[in-house]
């Protein structure tokens, strides 16, 4: 089913306007290269509406903002909006500070965002104002697991109806919603939580899905997390005994480069509810 | 012929001051020590003057641009005129944005680059004022080929008559021109492409070796190119089935690592039009 | 001795926040990631304050500062201080600009540093005035050798007295010292110096090390000093015919994803003076 999600990223090769953090943009660069896309990195007032101009999807991450860039989020936003292109909030923080707060919520209040992707601390901030988010990470309590997945998944379609926005809350156990169907999605190891940026890499890899499948954001959203879940576990094998967390950073884009849609879908493991 | 200015970067280990972008600027600082030049990032107007003062080269990258560091490459700029420094301009993504175009001309403007280097639609948007340039990369359009080789080869030299500077288009086939000279340099590796910042990395490149080689700008220029390009060649043999961008981009800058000038020369393919 | 101060870290798991360069910030993260701590990077002034308070840690670098991040740096340094949190801080570059001096200077009369960390051109920049930094490396006539190793103990705890602060002196005899007592720590390659950011990457360490060891700042310091070292060495091991600084940098941070206290009591090799 995701196969031809994958392959509309190779065939349309979208161009992605990402104006995200400085920890982990080579990375997010480079797994967009690797599914297919091309990215831009702009992040000027000045000229952030004329790259968006170009580009087929918005990519803003919050992870590292600042005055300036906030004001480039804000502008890109609206410039996607009016172009009816692909646009995606990854809300890194939310929660831990009152500014990543604020933002995240002006921005969602300003732009009409396809879809939102973050943790599941970070996504209550913003839905409920709590404020567990232990830095870029989610709180323990946060966790999503089989015991209180109905809740869960009614909490992300309730979150998606809210926001008119495709909703994905990543964790051991991955949740893409909108209003009425929640993808379950069982893809992942826990060693990509030792890696930064895992999840700034998929809100990349999202952001090129939702360009090249434009009629159906929902499961290209999902697609795209099954896709960034498989790629740890195919890159978790060919893992040697001394090898770390850099590496297996590498092994994971490596992987999304190899990745075809067929791999995808025998790998793909996930539940609709 | 290459040999001794790869020798030269070795031998005299410039000091590079680089004012870039935040998306490769790991890796441009890695290849520079790959090659044995030292890399040092500095971008705030007060300390520019003074950090450029004491180093042989300044690579300046508008790739993540903005008002405070166009401020930046200005004075350094300047000041790097003033002591005769090595001074390589990238303008990545001119033609993309009004303010990339606009800050590349206004640089060069000011200052009297020793050499300038991009793809072949950014070059196009300098000096004929096109806007073909897809974010970051060449139109497919703008390729150099064997059929358009002699117009090419002219517009480089052209152009490196009207700027002053040394002129380096990058592509499939690469060229490197003054006003009277064209290296028509064969190789490298369309998967290097796939890799962010192959470019970011041939200006760091280039910066050190014009640093080195004050006497011969044009060669030390195609001898970075060349190297950059057979890096690529070298580092791809090495490449395994699972193996992707993310492990191309490292088997690169290791192969520059332990690359020398004997090297350089046995495996540059070009020829002088 | 070092072992539990490394247990520390992996049970402890202490949020940094870092305001660092964006050369190495993502080398910082993946090895406080690797180490067992968790990173956060924030440097607006509206927010460093929140961030600074949830973390028990904080990580100033001044690699790449500008006038909006100094001011950050005050801020996060002065709540920290505040907190009683760990703080650190790498004035990378003092000697090579009169901006980072002077910033490193203003930061260390401001707020008092629980460790100061730097090569030796940068320390006598600080304490005795001198201009020997060769950008970011420090001057080859700088060098601890074992020849002036007590004049340069002597001059590490007299700084540690003057300043109050753990100072920690990298180069290839590592230095780490209170008033009283100076660890000379031998491990290490200098093939770390062809790596961007090694210096940076055990700024994160010391900084997580200090946060979960806070009884014993000197040893904990001591103890992150020869990790890094140690990690260097044995990453250093594995390496292969063609591999060079990139791959080398993946492998230091893979090692100590895999080193535990018992490989760093095994390993470390220090006397105290």
């Amino acid at each position: 089913m995701f196969a031809e999600y994958f392959e509309n990223v190779r065939t349309a090769s979208p161009l992605i306007h990402n104006i995200t953090n400085y920890v982990t943009v080579n990375d997010v660069a480079n797994i967009l290269l690797a599914c297919g896309a091309s990215p831009i990195m702009a992040d000027d007032p000045d000229e952030v509406e004329d790259i968006t101009t170009i580009c087929a999807g918005l990519n803003i991450n919050i992870g590292t903002l600042n005055a300036r860039t906030i004001s480039s989020m804000m502008r890109a936003g609206k410039k996607a909006s009016e172009l009816n292109h692909a646009r995606l909030l990854d809300p890194v923080g939310a929660g831990a500070s009152g500014l990543r707060t604020k933002t995240a919520v002006s921005l969602m209040e300003e732009i009409q965002f396809t879809a939102i992707k973050g943790n599941m601390s970070e996504m209550k901030a913003l839905a409920l104002g709590s404020k567990t988010t232990r830095g870029v990470d989610a709180d323990a309590a946060d966790a999503v697991t089989k015991d209180n997945l109905d809740e869960m998944t009614d909490f992300a379609k309730q979150y998606a109806k809210t926001t008119g926005s495709i909703i994905v809350i990543t964790g051991a156990i991955d949740l893409a919603a909108d209003a009425e169907r929640c993808f379950v999605i069982y893809n992942g190891r826990p060693e990509m939580e030792r890696i930064t940026g895992c999840g700034c890499q998929l809100a990349g890899l999202m952001s090129a899905f939702l360009a090249a499948n434009p009629e159906d954001p929902l499961t290209a959203s999902a697609a795209a997390t099954a896709a960034m879940g498989l790629a740890g576990e195919i890159a978790h094998r060919s893992m040697l005994e001394w090898d770390g967390n850099a590496t297996y950073r590498n092994r994971i884009i490596d992987t999304i480069y190899n990745m075809d849609g067929q791999m995808l879908d025998s790998g793909a493991r996930y539940e609709i509810r």
